[in-house]
């Protein structure tokens, strides 16, 4: 159990939370989710914030009850198992715990339990699923290790950002690069979001027609009756 | 890439939609379902229209860029991959783009993300999965060609119905006669429904008493102590 | 089919659905969850009744027909088939049925098709998927047997509790304790959950520090550059 | 902890293991399969014996070691979890010690290690994974309590038949009657294997021609050059 | 049911037999495969045919029967359900009726059994699963119909070429092309091979290096201690 | 692209091989498994050797080429993709180019393809699925940073022990370590071994009666009449 890893900045890990999962993911040069099983566990929930890491085994929370301790303010609990594992490892009383200390939010892949309890709460959940299954607590984990989930790898103290697109890790010391050009991408999107809004095709405003050309691809007219390509060579 | 396949009649294409995709998949002799995979992004979407549809490499949207062009109102993209993909293939500025060119709707067996946006935007989205995985546009794949989802086959111009029950595609000359069978089976269910609010049991109102005979199925008495069937060779 | 199986004590049932799916399975020993993927078709769906099972082949909704007379007041009907099947087994013909005759709900292994009704009428339903892929009546099953789902053993006449965390089943016999450990259980988590919200930490309240300690957890200072443990024997 | 369960009788169960999964499932009216999930660790393996049944919690696999003190010559270990789990419950060791004790095989719903040996030693073992992981020994499950896979009820000292087919269960109490009727079909079987050899059609062997006709089954010729049906009212 | 459709040219197909599923997948242009969980139920199986295609629903067999008649030397029986079924919908007698009549293999999305007498057999099989689940035959399906399998469509009479890869499907107008590409695919192949064999290098002889220089890649030294991009612009 | 790592000592990564999978697992404290569907092409396939990491986009194998001239004897490849995918990345001819640099083998979370001829010519390979469908040589990946699988972290340098039972990983700085553990590891279990194989029972060799004493587990005879504990307060 490690205590007091370096954090990434607070400030900028606001404003990676403000550009959203999908912009800060395409910023990190298409790096950093944690996979598409991971959803929100009621649509709206958005979070940013830094990870306390738990690497617990299959069916057992103990290490989760000791990584309360070591989150605060502006932490998210980043939780998985040695195993795959959809046991409920996180329910209301985690989650009033976890609200009390002001932890902005928390990210499992395993089950949660109390659903409703906690969507009526509003304290923010990311689980790969639901499920009462109860845990134990016999089996030393970790906490503030480095963990991977589906790829990524997540050290204690880098930034999270979760929203109803998933889950994106940005590593400690790379928030303000990344807040950069998230922030740069945001405005070509506002550009083209307007220009695609007034009708401008993509093919044309991302200069796709030669990459189009260059593959290969033709257009050809499709037969009246058949709908299929009129030239058999077609397509 | 074909342009300008025939497609089915817009009028019998509504009539579709307002049958609903459980009806539709029965009045076409049950057939047509795209699979229990796809679902809507939000509750309550319901769309019918004319399939654009778009075959491409995993992990790379290019040509859902082309088919843009080639759909407009009334029209539903209907997008698949040559092996199966859950990255991110579709976002808030292509379902901007769609918008603006009053596209009916998206149906992709790939995943999809900017889900708040595209959520608040009601744009209608079926998908398999939510992703912020990011794509690539480097690779050709076909715009309007035969595609096949879920053992179903989708040809440019088939009937697309998609509500909170799935995906059905009719085939283009069969719309006509689908809607009339769906018409028939609705009015069947009218009654059906209000017989059913009314106490009558399916079991009489659909004659299945003589059938479960046939088939051997017997009544036999609980045991009150052991609930099982007082009668050894019950059930 | 066995008819007029022993049944659950109503209020006693009454008072494990107000004690909610997670807190019955704590009470029950941890057991008689019917797995993490049976999901309620709307949110806040929560019930508690008898069980009415049914057993069936796939594709084929026969004995849910059948067994539509069997169910009355208080009864909850929970499907399964022989082999997995993701059909949709229940659309709103059943469900109004079912609501007519004061059925308190429904479950099933299978698909459901007609959400939009079904939702909008509030019958509630928790099933593995969402499909309009539409069954036969054709072959002979079984009303009121033993099945078993997820490992857990369904007798007819057991108690079914359903809500956003899943479906428990407790059997017929154990409702009565099962309530009492229940009533035990809600009244410990009230008090935790008071202690958790003041701030009061699991690892102190619920004494595993002692636990963390036997089983060799230490805690190390990470390094401040690194991130990791600053002691290599950390951890 | 249950001890000396009541066992299907030997010669019986023997007999059963004769016949073989695919007859005996048959035999027993299309019953008793537990899943498509378990397969034998090497081809060729075939076993018959009487269950000594244990429950699991994930990841833990206390009770297998319990459960062997349990189990001697012709009894087969069947393992199951409270939650998926696909550790490696089964190494060597244990196989090791059964095979000393002359059990006939093992069968479990998680993962096995040491194939190689396993396989080499010619142990018979059905799992659903082959997983290194390894498992604590810190939860109490139990040992001959009734458990289910896969929808099958299974008691100790129920009869269990497993080869290359998969594994098929037989309650202690109907290996006679399910015996006697393997042996009637295995008689079918064979003449109907010679008859087949030989040329005959099961069409007419089974009396299928009226069915299809009953079920609107028509014959139509395919168009030379589509392939279609020539007749567009066809298939 | 439709009867006699043309087929593709038998000696072609032999020779894409001989040029394997690897191999003829890329000279359709890297179509027509049936998906990565069709797998032989014995390694080294491998035929080349022509097909014969059975549509079934989910846990009935009826229309295999029905397919044994269309089928003959040189065809390969290919089945799907209309929703997904793994239950062991072929076993040792239908493919003892198919060797007789000199059917060359046959490929199917359900279950089959009898697995240890069809390998002992040598009758090549290519199934998703393998089930001893019987099936039912009560409804109808269709035979020599279009149907679709993760993707492909398979028309009766293309050629289906299966080996220890997969199973792959060539339109039958087009066996003659692919043949032809698949001949000179192999003719380079075996120099690669050759090449490869003394040690060239891919990056080399397929003029790879200057695609890596225009993608960006770089080549960075690792730090010897951290094992890591000595340069933190690398990679 | 990172060139030159260190890596792990030939002969203490040597000497992990010779121990295997399962015991280097436990001797590292039950880490390094990269998942349960990781399997090898052929049974019997062992190897172990240092890791060449690569990380390629979906469907896109152009880092492989890449990475065949960062790798020579000695060294394991080991690639993963940045979203799921189950295409053929390898095949006979990169396994040729591999075994002519004395490679000692391949890991990949993707399909491989050409799968009878490599299984004849005996070169090692662990992949999650087999599939002929071809890739790409489009996108850039990264050749020898630092991936993830099923949790795992894996560093260019590291161990990397394959056989039946799966693939571990060792990081570089701990073979030597984990080598010890192992070996004192391998000793008990032989001792163990020889003690299970002559009747010793685990429950006494390991202490564990106490530990079930402690649990609570009380052992109750059986029912002769119902199989099931005589004592209702038993298992």
């Amino acid at each position: 159990m490690v205590v007091g890893p370096p954090k990434a900045d607070a400030t900028t890990v606001a404003e990676l939370g403000r550009l959203g999962v999908a912009t800060v993911h395409e910023a990190a040069g298409r790096t950093g989710l944690l996979g598409a099983d991971l959803r929100p566990l009621w649509p709206g929930a958005a979070i940013a914030g830094t990870a306390v890491t738990v690497l617990c085994p299959p069916g057992d929370n103990l290490m989760v009850h000791a990584a309360i301790e070591q989150a605060g303010p502006g932490d998210v609990i980043v939780i998985t198992t040695t195993s795959p594992s959809t046991d409920g490892f996180v329910g209301e009383l985690i989650t009033t715990a976890l609200a009390a200390r002001k932890v902005a939010g928390l990210v499992t892949t395993t089950g949660v339990r109390d659903v409703a309890v906690i969507t009526s709460t509003r304290f923010p959940v990311w689980s790969r699923a639901v499920s009462a299954q109860g845990t134990i607590k016999a089996t030393a984990g970790a906490v503030n290790v480095p963990i991977s989930i589906a790829g990524t790898i997540v050290m204690p103290g880098d930034a999270v950002i979760a929203d109803d697109d998933g889950v994106v890790v940005v590593p400690r010391l790379e928030v303000a690069e990344v807040a950069e050009q998230g922030r740069r991408r945001e405005e070509r999107e506002e550009h083209a979001r307007a220009a695609f809004a007034a009708g401008e095709l993509s093919l044309d405003r991302n200069g796709l027609r030669p990459e189009l050309d260059r593959l290969g691809v033709r257009y050809v007219s499709a037969d009246p009756v058949t709908g299929l390509a009129a030239d058999p060579e077609g397509s």
